[in-house]
């Protein structure tokens, strides 16, 4: 039977200022990822979102970022591996420690904005991202962009891999996403991002811009939650998988 | 026989910035309280200083803050009892991914600065730090001002409890420490301070100011190491004990 | 003729995160609150909100705070005077610039949240605001707690006074503001709001709680941006003052 | 007569934290650059800074940078022009507040590290940087990496330009500096610094690594003050532009 894990990014306000729907959001997923303080979130809101995920029973992993808070780790810098190890680790120890007052397993790590496109890219820091992961636990799972040369160096590692797909973006022929300011390259239509969503699990494929199929080996697919309309397109994808048959299930548990 | 821990505030570097001579120091003491990044300290620096700990041999435990860097953690914040226990499980979690990262066991939490003051006589502020450390490790000793309600509220929560002297501090004939801006607040003369360190590990007493005999039930001795002649107070210290056969080790382990 | 202004605290969004309804409520007041990145804002959100001023002819004051923004300001620090002093000056000089280059006059200063209410009672901080409003410019006004000690604070100081009054939050019969947790706090009525704004310009008067009249020497009232129905609130006073005939103008200019 | 300007960075403390002997070197330099907070620095410091300025007559100018302090805004971000000019602006305007509050006047504005080197091959942030000096006082002088781009886009923006050479950095043969990790990068012996020094004053001319003669149009020359040594090379610098009567002086003002 086809499976795939739906996750999203939660906890990503910080202090006084909200940000998504995480209740809304939290009973359609079934993997989160929660942001750990460098971008977003802070000790109080870390606490309250690990148990949203326990009480909906989601998996919880680790969003680690850059050191960047007015700027939403969304900006590349030019933090040298060390650092991002060090970064990493810091952020998925803080993490762990409300897992484990609240008695929830900490399942895996993705890394948050700048810091997951670079690393996705470059194997240094995907290399420091594994470094980080397996010397706190070996059995986190590393989330990255499916497909990217990531992949290699996180099972060179020994570090499980779980590639993630975007339902709602655009596929360029060569498998990378469409850039985020070009036209279309945003799916806003709940029912195509079900369809494609549900491809992925059943086929492993996606259809680029150009219609050329592409093989995507994603054990996730990201649900955008800042966004406008987040849960409406979380219950149509539910909805279509259900209709089709597909588990929806956590990748590591 | 008797034996005494000698504790230091340690890591309280912060980027670029340095504080403290922790090489010189660690081979002295034999426990070190770490900086989480609140007040001071950064990813890289916990990794250099649990690393310095574990060549050395020295117990590492948790020096959690107030958010406050600029103030270096000295200042009161109204925090809440809640804000307080996520605060320092943060900082917990952050340091013990360095620890196991490292392969390093997690021994202990003093919380630093205002907290530690604070905490010394709010209950409620000594009980969020007992609910932050038992939630994430129950076999973690909480260490505090000796003699202080800390020490009850901990033995309720069923916290271990590891008392603190400060060998170059006076105190007053009522157990509380002179304040640090009064004349003869600190000592200074590393003769008098290791006679001090002695009879609190012999005999558990202290003399206050006015002459005073007070019993203070401490299992750790503070070294301060962002003081000039820290070192060489520290090593007056070791000899004088290694001369009267008191032990030196950690409480914890 | 009766003439009141109308403040409200704007720019309270910080990098990806927003607060409040600015655009809404810009044309609604007459003074607006810059918030200048200790508890609130950044340098982007000043400048658009320095622009929005311009465009509603709103008058711009510093809204400088704690350095505390995972808690947004409202926590008591036991920062000294001259640290409130620095702060401050920081504060002012960084929004300064920004309404400097945007062509617009920086009017006034009001302390935030617990920098605010602690000034209200305690001279030394009340002197250290007056110290660094005076050293920056001469001409800014100070706005604080209407009978507040800090007006004779300020008047002895030479620094031009602006008693702000809550229209919206119950007076106790000392003059004090009901703690905001207590029932009847907060006045959620807009007429019943608006009555109190037109007899506070008319008269300088309010009614306690037990019916006792309150004589408050106010030259604002205070609109809160960050509640519901704030926009409603605002316009319902704008429209009874409209057809009293009392003028809603800036203090200072 | 030939003159030149010897500026150096300070107020790099931040907090508990220490850098450089500013006490040391104020008397032996003509411009300073006062970090403002962003990469160190914090308002105590930038007041305490700006009074011993004042002190010793030394010229002084902002030194704004990325917002990392964890990285000494040593780090390159891919911060939008918008961010860095409005960065920037609000850096200006806080040591402008204290510079107006200690009846100083505000020389220039330099970038720091990072912003400095990518403002020195990047048009548009070399724009932004001018952008943000102009609409804040259009007499301050923009301080740059000389024979840099950044000199034409000053230029062209009407801002005043001070380009600035390294009397202790290798230049290669095309005028860049010789990276700061590669062998001969630094020249330590103080006797070959103040020598070239003396040349870029007189002649306006520094030898390359190989030898070539690099025409340099520098107003100013900095002067490190955080490495050892800082001040023996200050003083010998002094020594021998006296010598060779060179006049050592502020080059705005």
């Amino acid at each position: 039977m086809a499976a795939i894990d739906l996750n999203c990014d939660m906890g990503e306000g910080y202090g006084a200022w909200r940000m998504g729907d995480d209740e809304a959001l939290a009973p359609l997923v079934t993997s989160m990822n929660v942001a750990c303080g460098f971008h977003a979130s802070d000790p109080g809101t870390m606490r309250r979102t690990v148990r949203l995920a326990r009480r909906h029973g989601v998996a919880v992993g680790a969003h680690p970022s850059f050191p960047d808070r007015v700027g939403f780790g969304r900006r590349d810098l030019s933090a040298t591996p060390d650092e991002v190890r060090d970064d990493v680790t810091y952020q998925i120890g803080a993490l762990w420690a409300f897992c484990r007052a609240e008695g929830v397993a900490l399942r895996h790590v993705k890394p948050h904005g700048a810091l997951y496109n670079l690393a996705a890219r470059d194997e240094r820091l995907a290399a420091a991202l594994c470094e980080a992961v397996r010397a706190v636990d070996p059995s986190l799972a590393l989330v990255g962009l499916a497909g990217s040369p990531m992949q290699d160096v996180t099972r060179r590692a020994g570090v499980r891999w779980v590639g993630e797909a975007f339902a709602d973006r655009a596929y360029a022929a060569d498998g990378t996403l469409v850039p985020r300011r070009a036209a279309g390259a945003v799916i806003r239509d709940p029912a195509a991002v079900a369809e494609r969503v549900a491809r992925l699990a059943q086929e492993g494929r996606v259809v680029a811009v150009d219609g050329t199929e592409l093989a995507v080996e994603a054990g996730t697919v990201c649900v955008h939650g800042d966004t406008e309309g987040a849960v409406e397109l979380a219950r149509a994808i539910r909805e279509r998988l259900a209709r089709e048959g597909i588990e929806v299930r956590a990748p590591v548990g």
